[in-house]
């Protein structure tokens, strides 16, 4: 059966099956946003993210912005497992009629990010190839298995929390491609949310460092789309309140101004880096603590319910993300 | 200035200058097969590879067989630096009309190598693309950083060796390219040595065990090729000694009878996946019996000069490897 008739889950779980795996290895292909590896009492843990110019990096993006996000997304994996980033590597794929400046300017993206985020950028590989493709890999290190932030770990009775505002690199994704407007201010800063994302290392190092059993993922493909994946891997359910989403400003003028829109119905376009984690009631007081002591933020909006379904009020919320694969086009 | 009007190493080159590093960074990009990274006493090592369809995966070749190489070609990074492999991941760029069981296959074949080379596989990404286009990359341990194979630890007056026969896999290539045969049996064994190459890690290991100064990489791109690298990171030269260069009977009867050229005339073609390892003479006897331990080969081809220069007997070796952005088709 051919690829575009399955889609992007089905056709993981086929090729993630019997793995071989030995007796060190923590956590496998397939569930969460990396791997992890037992090594010398800590967990490394290990992730790729693969790129490609025609799907992955739209008109009008510079190439240190495209760089930017290659990185940020690869380090925003091990970010949701609660690890500390400690080295990327980028493989790149390059047409031979680019021009060296442009693809200077990428490695620049990639290293400006991994300076932003204190994770040394450490080395790749350079092919020839038809399209721009950029692979990046990330090591980090996790004190324990135990601390990990994993996809399975909610509960149900757990608080649902984000890391910081919603929606502010979808409303800037729409200015990009589809030229819309707000105010020059407005527009810098929901352009910057998804151009120079941040991955939220303090938060996920903050929140591992607490010896509670956490869930998180990042929501780079979308609130609902990240819910149903804890969901899914924990055996619950997630209910979000929307009043309790946190917007900015900006995102709220721009979605009602320009998208003629609730800001909660741009949730699904994703692109945000912030953390999505489900814990305990009990430990929230003192995780919200440390992750503000650590800079940051945590804000609730929701918790986690027996039934198996992800629900925005009270209504059932259309978990599936985009699928390339199975995208007429 | 264009990327065909450069070549590879001048885009390497321009791409890993000023990297951000920190001071836990042992090797960074560049010189070595792999970037190391000191971690509670030992070095992760930590490289990747990307491939794709059009310049990598040559008509005729199975989907088992790309998987394998896929995989076989990074752990093969992983041992030149005398390390051990320890964790596996492949992203994948699939075009959506492929079949899945073509993309099943590569993954068994990758899978395949990995448990023939104790590397467990962990996972990775999977993305729509316009070319099959894998990114493997892996993480490996090494006990020390002097215990490392680098490049740049050759000294004149070292002995150069190779860890088994040369040519099999370069002979393989022109059986599967065109169409060239020698007998039944042979060209088994040839083919083999190019679509199942294995990585020598058990070399790499008993090599870096000795706490000598060795350097080392692995010939997939050509001995004279490597022969230069190792020469150019250490400020010395290699004398090889054609009479001493191990080929198979099958690699001796095919290149003459079959491609009417002395053996050495293919060694530029690449593809084995022997190391090619300099050491001061002293260590040699020990290093030997220790590669014989581990139940490999250690044979000397030549040895470290002080001319900057790649020597076969006599004469300058040519050792511009193949150039994929400056070769014109």
């Amino acid at each position: 059966m051919k690829l575009s008739e399955l889609g992007e889950k089905k056709i993981v779980s086929a090729l993630t099956k019997g793995l071989y795996t030995r007796d060190f290895v923590t956590l496998s292909a397939g569930l969460d946003d990396a791997a992890a590896i037992h090594r010398l009492g800590e967990e490394i843990v290990f992730t790729s993210d693969i790129m490609f110019e025609s799907s992955h990096f739209p008109q009008g993006m510079k190439p240190e912005e495209i760089g930017w996000k290659a990185a940020a997304a690869n380090i925003s994996d091990v970010a949701a497992m609660g690890a500390r980033p400690i080295a990327f590597l980028a493989s790149f794929g390059l047409p031979p009629s680019l021009d060296l400046s442009y693809v200077r300017a990428i490695s620049r993206g990639i290293n400006d990010a991994c300076r932003a985020h204190q994770c040394p950028f450490v080395g790749g590989d350079t092919k020839k190839a038809g399209e721009l493709t950029i692979c990046g890999s990330v090591i980090g290190a996790c004190p324990s298995k135990s601390a990990l932030l994993r996809r399975g770990n909610a509960r149900h009775g757990d608080v649902v929390c984000v890391t910081g505002n919603l929606g502010d690199a979808a409303c800037g994704a729409q200015i990009l491609l589809k030229g819309k407007k707000l105010n020059p201010q407005a527009d810098k800063k929901l352009l910057r949310a998804f151009l120079k994302p941040r991955a939220q290392i303090k938060a996920g190092l903050a929140l591992s460092s607490l010896g509670a059993e956490i869930a998180g993922m990042d929501i780079t493909d979308g609130l609902f789309y990240s819910a149903n994946e804890i969901a899914t891997a924990s055996g619950c359910g997630i209910r979000i309140h929307e009043s309790m989403l946190p917007f900015s400003e900006e995102a709220r003028k721009f979605a009602h101004s320009i998208l003629r829109a609730s800001p909660v119905r741009i949730l699904e376009w994703g692109e945000d880096y912030e953390l999505l984690v489900s814990m305990r009631r009990k430990d929230f007081p003192r995780a919200k603590a440390a992750v503000e002591a650590a800079g940051g933020r945590l804000i609730c909006i929701g918790e986690a319910i027996r039934e198996t379904t992800v629900y925005l009020d009270g209504e059932k919320v259309d978990v599936h993300g985009y699928d390339a694969f199975l995208a007429k086009r």
